[in-house]
């Protein structure tokens, strides 16, 4: 169980999604991920399909959109997904200041995140506490 | 250990860093958090220096910021920091609509870390594996 | 601090838990989270005694607890975690289609647990709230 | 920010949602966490359809389902989805029984989730290490 | 599900398990935490145990084990936990300060756990990299 | 980004920084965590400012602080935080029996934490509740 589906033997539901990737990201090949979600055709669809909705642009830039991504994976310390978000908020325009920046807030963040915990702060009135 | 220090008794230092926030943030009083962590006048003033400098706008902006500052306390389940955080995102322009996006990406961020996780996803050699 | 015991100078008592996991297990050899353990006789004995019984044929089958330890162990990210119990999970029964309904379970919940929180949904009277 | 959707004013798009939630489910009215989440009717409409098929009898049945999505908000501390996800378990058929098995499973889990992390386990041959 | 266990019908095994919780802390009453679990008097009993052995003095001070529980409660965020293990840590002999510098280290252990996964850092030969 | 800062290339800043640490611990080199977060300067003067503060002597002696530092890290599975904080913990002091017992009471607080949890215990008035 620590193989990406046989991608010879890929039925056309897989194949479909793929192609839509490519097309979408304007890629040659799909990242591992995907290639390992294709055993479960239908989760494979189904991640794809909220995952293209959630990532396009809307109010949110793409690259605000990555930075959020990879700010929960280094929360949450998945190391592909730091990884590969690393890659795709640079290719969206992230810069090394901008890296910097990012991981300065997730850095304090998860320090006063439990900085409140440890006081056991009430929350204030005005912030519907 | 559950109550906020007695800030009649707040020593200059305290006092110091309570007016820097309150001039640095236009606001009339620190909220809770300041309140408790002044039990520890040291770790105050440390805290709020680090805050100060990592949440001063640079090459992202105070919004951006703020929403990844709620991306970590949301994935974190820090109901206080989540609480003062959607507040302070909102009054640096957070509007309903990129508070769903917002959402939508930690969300998905979430699933798909863990997708990552238990198929066991190598890293592509592009992305450093 | 890197090693595993040095197995040669196993005292008696951990020679005797080794013994009775293999015997559990029907397996020829104890895998490395036992042997590194074992660098901590008292924690080894009581660790196997609590998984000895808690993973013990119950009111839930070992099929069932083997899936939701991994679960558990997809959710933290404990890389050894999903690596062993995917396989004791396997050798219980899983099926590769079971696996990728657990997987779209538990990457389903870590979402709508992070949309909960941010959202601040509170309890419904009807589950206690 | 913490109020629910004005479902007076709800969209076609969100009454849809909310009669098939209720008529798959066989519920009178949806419950909060669907109330909320209406302020976002493409999120609202893209987490139903996700929690439907994901939870939809298959491979593994309802109760079991339950069961794995109380474990993971259990893991997470999420204290709407443990009390949204244990009636619904007890609804599929938890029992008392039950529900102490598997917060011993959970429990444990996340106990040698960190032993194996703390004593630095490498992956076994025979687990793909 | 949202009970204590009904103490007035509690089994032998619950009330002489109530009992070693008394004598070995010297209380007049269990807390809460015990009154909940003894739903299930075979996990009340194991996790009374483990708790005893883990907790009774050894090479390190009971103050000491109690500051490592906090330190983990607050990071996990565990309300209860922190709430019940302050009060145990205070009993133990935490002062003011203490928990002052305990509260700095865990929040900058949170942040730079973070940095360390962000910034990709490669284990030094040193450490067993 | 998966690179070191190029110290041939360090600034004025950067080099008083490892300057600094190298004096305070007493090492020759500096180990990659602070290499990593050279590429951004103004982050790795403020994290070594503050590390350097929380780390000092004070209430609680080096040691206590380096195994706290390591629990937390225990807790949330970072990898490089687990190999360096243990290294500095046998560095001031932990024996092998040391460390066999804060790993215990690390697993056990990471499963009580959980339990409570899932029990829903609420808090006792005697501790805040």
């Amino acid at each position: 169980m620590t193989k990406p589906a046989d991608l010879r033997k890929a039925s056309r539901e897989v194949r479909a999604v793929f192609d839509d990737i490519k097309q979408t990201r304007n890629v040659a090949d799909v990242n591992n991920f995907w290639k390992y979600l294709a055993r479960d055709p239908a989760l494979l669809r189904r991640t794809w399909e909220s995952v293209k909705a959630t990532m396009a642009p809307g109010e949110l830039d793409p690259l605000v959109k990555e930075m959020i991504y990879l700010a929960v994976s280094v929360t949450n310390g998945c190391a592909y997904c730091i990884a590969s978000h690393t890659a795709a908020a640079r290719k969206a325009g992230m810069s090394e200041a901008m890296f910097g920046e990012l991981m300065a807030v997730v850095g304090m963040a998860n320090e006063t995140n439990r900085l409140a915990n440890g006081y056991r702060v009430p929350i204030d009135p005005a912030f519907g506490g």
